[in-house]
């Protein structure tokens, strides 16, 4: 085990040869797959459910197993330590997320914790001591699926989400969040956040087409496309769905409807640049046959690789608000708002992750991400680089998601080099 | 009680001068107003909740203590039956419904059910027997506020849905009305439906402005706006709301918010010939944050007084489902769709309610119906006629609808002396 008596001491270069056991880190994947079974070859491992705890019991057994010691933060974050040789020093922190969307794929998150996990059995069969702690680390509630918003438990750690404020959060079901964790028993005691991290890395499938299209194994990310995102709440009057007059009705569901086209047509408009925006979330109230609802609300949002573009889609969709109010004669506000891919990532742990694909011969481009990941918030808080590896057409949040061993492997090893050469800085 | 010893016999005219107990029929809109409390002065009694069972209650024991013989069918619906002199012959029937919307009022249907046992009490107070047996009814699950359609039971008993179908259908929350209806005790034995009624009377709240605005006392529904409604499913695929371009799309939302656009905007065509088209409910999934939905519904409907009108307001809603999924990019189809407001009231028993209002000396006028009445499918299986009362300012399905004594009781009046003339026919 991770014993002083390692053979390859600290600080000594890992040998340009070393690669991860291929065959049981995809028995991981593979294993992971079979908890929270979904639609057909997909996940529906909602966060906090008993899929999650099941899913956490296994990774939690398995960092054990690789000599690790686990602690759950107040959030439920999971962090298995190997140590370094100098205790006292800062870990390099590996992970990504184990939840999934209701229609979720076996690779979104999943392969990035795994790695983590890869990463440190590798380093126990050979032998290898790092002068740094590497900590594998599994973030709670990454997709938002069951508690808004996503990145919930990372934005925790990196102080961007007071804890308190996370513990409350409710699910569509009034289930509380921490009332949950307790549950499923990951109510830990570790503080939240509040310490040093050397670095942090994360691989995660592409979720999107590039890669797969190019035959290219890595994307090192060198930022995201900003993102801002609204709920926006409509407030009508109930009143029967017969003989109410049409020039009297405040429906809020028509407001609510209004926007949502407004906010797809945004996107269209913007489409020849890459611009993308979603209508992702409407609810109403009573939303009833033979009533009109009194309360609606979308959740939406736009995003562009250019910050100034995302800004100027965001004021047509904010323009969009008091024209859709009018038409549909109800009152309409932004309750809820939220931006994320302005994070910048750090430059030195860009670089070992360049140099790492240049020693395992693995191709690597530079991408963009579209999506939120759990990095981004860690940028905040210590030095971060995110790393992608292909999936299929770039298919996600969906149970025709797919990645394999060929696919996720290359980047695997490259995080391996890279981790070691951070930790031995 | 009802005995053969009653002082004014069978089939003698009922003096004109004999009115309902004012304060004693209040009394019981008052006590069912405590039922079920909502929003401030309104009601959620939704049908099959505890609520709907403690109204049922007091409302069977109301029944018992005036001397009926109480008898519940198979979906729920509640019978309290005063002999006549001959026990032989089909009775007349006169009812509504004690259910409520989420946010509804605490007169729409009460008032008709609890006329019924007003009218019954009078006529014990006076001993005035009636050849033909009056029966009280209280139907299930009119509202549909819980278990689509409306007008479920009353159609159940009028031949128009299958009993096992009724019983088989699931609230939001997947609970089915036959385990509802056991739940609160009211899976009676009876057959629904079958049996010959003599007539059946309905007294509503009028819920639209007319006779408020006008200052009459009465409404004799000549006729039911014509309905046509739909629900429309939109089929596409979950993606990630992030990185899958705009014209990949397959928002199931969008589909659906563009049709309830585009209903709405039929609605506003139709306006100034008094039109109404209501886009209704919409739901989809999973609706959450960060993924597309790949399924959507909503529900809909057109109303206009002039049926080939609303035929031409369907159409336009069928013509633009195509050109929503288009937009959208996905598929959507009708999956269920209904029809109301042809239904014919009786001109006998019309010209009683016309000759009651004129001995009662109470204002009435003719009018149309635009609201959906369990009345309609009795008109199926039995003479019909239906009556309207005033309520403040047309405002209904809302917890400000508002009605009062003053507003009610001579309605009750001229039905009492309606149903009383039938029933000795």
């Amino acid at each position: 085990m991770n014993s002083p008596a390692l053979q390859i001491p600290a600080g000594a270069p890992l040998d340009p040869a070393i690669r991860i056991d291929e065959p049981r880190f995809w028995r991981t994947v593979e294993r992971s797959g079979t908890i929270g079974p979904g639609r057909p070859g997909g996940l529906c491992r909602l966060a906090l459910s008993d899929a999650d705890r099941e899913m956490r019991d296994l990774f939690v057994q398995w960092c054990r197993e690789a000599g690790c010691a686990v602690t759950v933060d107040r959030v439920g974050n999971i962090f298995a330590r190997r140590r370094g040789e100098d205790a006292h020093l800062p870990p390099v922190v590996v992970g990504s997320h184990l939840d999934t969307q209701v229609n979720g794929g076996r690779y979104d998150g999943i392969v990035g914790v795994l790695a983590g996990l890869e990463i440190l059995r590798t380093l126990d069969d050979r032998d290898v001591a790092t002068r740094r702690p590497i900590e594998v680390v599994c973030w709670t509630n990454e997709e938002g699926a069951r508690f808004a918003p996503p990145m919930l438990a990372s934005g925790a750690f990196a102080g961007v989400f007071d804890v308190d404020w996370v513990l409350a959060r409710k699910d569509d079901d009034g289930k509380i969040f921490g009332d949950e964790l307790r549950r499923i028993g990951y109510a830990g005691s570790a503080a939240v956040g509040g310490r040093t991290l050397d670095a942090y890395f994360e691989l995660h499938i592409e979720q999107g087409p590039i890669l797969d299209e190019q035959a290219v194994d890595v994307g090192i990310v060198t930022k995201g496309y900003a993102t801002r995102g609204y709920v926006v709440e409509a407030l009508g009057e109930t009143a029967h769905a017969g003989p109410w007059p049409m020039d009297k009705r405040r429906n809020a569901l028509v407001g609510a409807a209004l926007l949502a086209v407004a906010v797809n047509d945004i996107g269209w408009r913007y489409h020849p640049t890459g611009g993308k925006a979603t209508a992702a979330r409407l609810v109403a109230w009573p939303n009833k046959p033979g009533i009109l609802s009194d309360w609606a609300q979308l959740t939406c949002d736009v995003r562009h690789e250019d910050p100034a573009v995302a800004d100027a889609m965001a004021s047509e969709l904010l323009d969009a608000i008091p024209a859709c109010a009018k038409r549909a004669n109800v009152a309409m506000k932004v309750v809820d708002h939220w931006m994320f891919g302005a994070e910048r990532f750090d430059p030195e742990c860009m670089a070992l992750l360049r140099a790492a694909a240049a020693r395992c011969g693995v191709p690597a481009l530079e991408i963009a991400s579209q999506a939120g990941h759990d990095a981004y918030h860690l940028s905040r808080v210590a030095p971060t680089a995110l790393l992608f590896t292909p999936c299929r057409e770039g298919i996600t949040h969906n149970n025709n998601e797919h990645a394999e061993l060929a696919y996720t492997a290359p980047g695997v090893n490259v995080l391996l080099h890279a981790v070691v050469a951070r930790a031995n800085r």
